[in-house]
């Protein structure tokens, strides 16, 4: 099982419509047997697949519970292959929680609880809240792969700086194997400032830019008032064009 | 200085737009001595007013640095009598880098701070993240009074139950004064769903709510864009009146 963050410390980039899109794709498109992590308790990425509830457990517990059995927290979404752990506000809770208790690590409970079922999927995508925290630290401890979505304007670099610092003490310390595979433009529109602002990002050498970006549709909006995956709500939008191609180059590298 | 603080966990309910606008309309129409702090690391408030920026101090260094001289943080908008203390994504450093100093208080940085300024405002409006952390429990126990702008969904009272936990645990261990003074509806649409969950909100006890909602109206997204208080932008539409409407329910009692 490959474990992919997705993660950004700025709000409104585009996260979780990436997250679950790129988990959808591979369920779907690539037959790939999928689980999506909501790592943020606003519980979006739940929301896209109406399981989002307090009567079930959820992320928190994944956090809190010793020797946690992980067939009572994941779900399964309507779509074949495409299991779902959710979040909801519970998990700020659970977060402190973890912080005060000492008496286990308190940096891998993902990790730990993840290996359970690493012969059970081929990928497992978590979804980060715009924050670090125990839990975003978990995710990171956990993953493989990191992807940073990023729209283009004025303060696109905001916190860019703090999260890598993040991945690298996370990489020194607990992950050596964590590779930062790469930023995703989303939100593109066609105009100077983003076309000026990708080109300058993909000069820079800090962070690897994917060639795909994503462009801005007002279907993707659309797609999460619906709660349905962007392929399945308008396959040829630019958008699910853009997530198609993005998870092939992705598979590709 | 009477401190307010405007906070809830959820993120989407109008949290930025609330205090902006409430701080805006007490500076312009109720002619007091205002000063507006950005307290989310996201920085929308000071966005709102093109005071946004990485070259000036922030509320990062007001959490981080002894004997602060506020002077050197408070910036000035382009409204006579409101000021504001900017934020960016430093405040997650600082909050991490207070969270590790046990050599001074942690949670009075706030409080000392703006006890400095006390003299200079008739109000200080602090904007929370949607998370308890160290400086949202800074801000709570600096102010006096706590809104809570509350969008009437499906999900509407997510978090509530942890939020007032906090509340109450401030108010027991540092600050005995504090009072919870009411929850604000936000994006109020007329249908049978707002109208109902408003109905029940104002019947039950936990919680104090306000008499005046704040209509939901395509000019408060348009404002935002425009960064342009909304009484400024469109003085004649739905949430300027209930805006300033609720500015005088607040004042009156």
């Amino acid at each position: 099982m490959k474990t992919i963050s997705i993660i950004n410390l700025k709000g409104g980039v585009a996260k979780t419509i990436s997250a679950t899109n790129i988990a959808h794709i591979l369920a779907v498109v690539h037959n790939k047997r999928v689980l999506l992590v909501d790592n943020d308790k606003q519980g979006n990425a739940s929301k896209m697949f109406g399981l989002h509830s307090y009567d079930k457990p959820s992320v928190a517990e994944l956090m809190t519970t010793h020797n946690v059995n992980l067939d009572e927290i994941i779900a399964h979404t309507q779509y074949a292959n495409l299991d779902l752990i959710p979040a909801n506000m519970t998990l700020l809770k659970a977060n402190l929680e973890v912080m005060l208790d000492t008496t286990r690590p308190q940096q891998t409970r993902f990790k730990t609880a993840l290996r359970s079922v690493e012969d059970e999927y081929d990928y497992c995508i978590i979804d980060n809240a715009p924050d670090i925290n125990i839990s975003t630290i978990n995710a990171l401890v956990a993953s493989d792969d990191i992807l940073i979505p990023i729209k283009i304007d004025k303060f696109a670099f905001d916190g860019l700086a703090e999260l890598k610092e993040q991945i690298e003490n996370t990489k020194e310390d607990l992950n050596p194997g964590l590779c930062l595979r790469g930023c995703l433009v989303t939100c593109y529109q066609r105009n100077e400032v983003n076309k000026q602002g990708e080109e300058w990002l993909k000069t820079q050498t800090e962070y690897p830019v994917f060639n795909t970006h994503i462009r801005r549709t007002e279907k993707v909006d659309e797609s999460t008032f619906a709660t349905t995956p962007i392929i399945e709500y308008s396959r040829r939008c630019g958008a699910a064009r853009d997530y198609l191609k993005f998870v092939e180059e992705y598979l590709s590298k």
